[in-house]
């Protein structure tokens, strides 16, 4: 591939880092991630999604036990990135006008899909200034209980964490299965036997050694997705409960 | 902001480009392009996304009506991104394992979550190849038409697809909102009156000029959201609906 520019060469190099050098990240640099934020497409030019910043340490340690990731409340800075219909809400309130449709389903997938388009553009930005990031899907893990330790009003939602800092570790590349699986033309491709396409991608995994568990080697593949799967925790599987309690209107989908 | 290097001075400038010239993207920058898909970080390192790149000129084109944009019919290349617990689901069965948690609504955010990251990413290095990009969030105004005119299995879903070609006009920076409305520290901040703090924004949204309506000044960002969330189209009110006929189990929220 001869196109690979410094940029996508860095993007093929993302490797999650979960521990971080005692190093502040420098102000102008923490600008310049949020003002990538801030430039992210949103849906419709709507702008529905916010950012927590969390700085104080015990609401970091919070979130961590949320996470039951305990770096995370080590992490130099600790983003959490919210679907946000709270704040157009109030200006369609303001404007003195009504729509029921401000807190529907729709709104909710669109404040969502902002809140990710805006978490990796940040993630992008930080690895082009040699910071180091991991992704904390686990603030899912009890979405109450983050939305109450970063008194989220009614009309927001907990979507996604970034830990962002200066990497003190360098992870080996994660292997990951081959396209043919996951880029289709046209329509989607049933395949027969995915075991037997992914025989040498399972094989390849047990030779990745994860940091976490750096003393042993780790399942193949399609082992890890029936240990992961099955193994969910119910305050996760009870996410679109919370997103009710939020205040947004899911009451069509049992119709 | 002295930290800017050439990639965040790229985020910086996104626009939405709308319409493309008539050359098509070398195969080896989309191979890039989609290496860069593959690379991207995924929940739990379960790879639940998938993408269909459609090049049916006829395909297109009831993609295009669906998102009510003609000129979607038109993009270069034109990629689905699909949440997908289809695959992993499979793969379970084919370990003759059972699992209820692989179709529940956590999985089905994990796969949601995983196909907006991978998304972003591909903008993100379609701009550093000087390629243009438009977002879709439109293919939700019929979801459950996406996913028979793309034949999605059950546990699959459309999130939001992807026009990338070489950009064929040169819009104008879309302004936006302060950051101090948007991302907060520790806990969310609301404010008493978004039409005061946004007084200025108001003002500077009336001097864009849309290329979609040239010949005329747009709406103040305030009236916008107004008017775009009053104008929601049955259909993608109905979302909740269609995931749940994609085989998700949803029920737990009305409980």
């Amino acid at each position: 591939m001869s196109q690979i520019n410094e940029m996508i060469q860095r993007q093929l190099q993302h490797r999650t880092i979960r521990e971080f050098k005692d190093t502040s990240i420098p102000r102008e640099i923490l600008e310049a991630l949020m003002e990538v934020a801030r430039r992210t497409a949103t849906s419709n030019g709507t702008q529905q999604f916010s950012i927590i910043r969390v700085t104080d340490s015990s609401i970091k340690k919070e979130i961590a036990e949320v996470c039951n990731q305990e770096y995370v409340g080590r992490a130099p800075e600790l983003l959490i990135f919210i679907a946000d219909q709270f704040r157009n809400n109030k200006i369609i309130k303001e404007k003195g006008a009504e729509t029921e449709n401000a807190s529907d389903m729709d709104r909710f997938f669109q404040g969502f899909t902002d809140a990710c388009l805006a978490a990796q553009n940040v993630v992008n930005a930080s690895e082009s200034m040699d910071l180091g990031v991991v992704f904390l899907g686990s603030i899912l893990n009890d979405s109450a209980k983050i939305c109450k330790i970063l008194k989220l009003p009614k009309l927001t939602f907990p979507v996604v964490g970034l830990g962002i800092g200066y990497s003190n570790q360098n992870p080996q590349l994660k292997p990951r299965f081959d396209n043919r699986l996951r880029i289709f033309e046209n329509s989607y491709t049933i395949f027969d036997n995915y075991l037997e396409e992914m025989k040498e991608y399972d094989e390849e995994m047990t030779s990745y050694f994860d940091l976490r568990n750096a003393n042993r080697r780790i399942d193949c593949f399609s082992d890890q997705v029936v240990s992961k799967i099955s193994n969910s925790l119910p305050n996760r599987q009870d996410i679109l409960k919370v997103i009710q309690e939020q205040g947004f209107k899911t009451e069509r989908c049992s119709s």
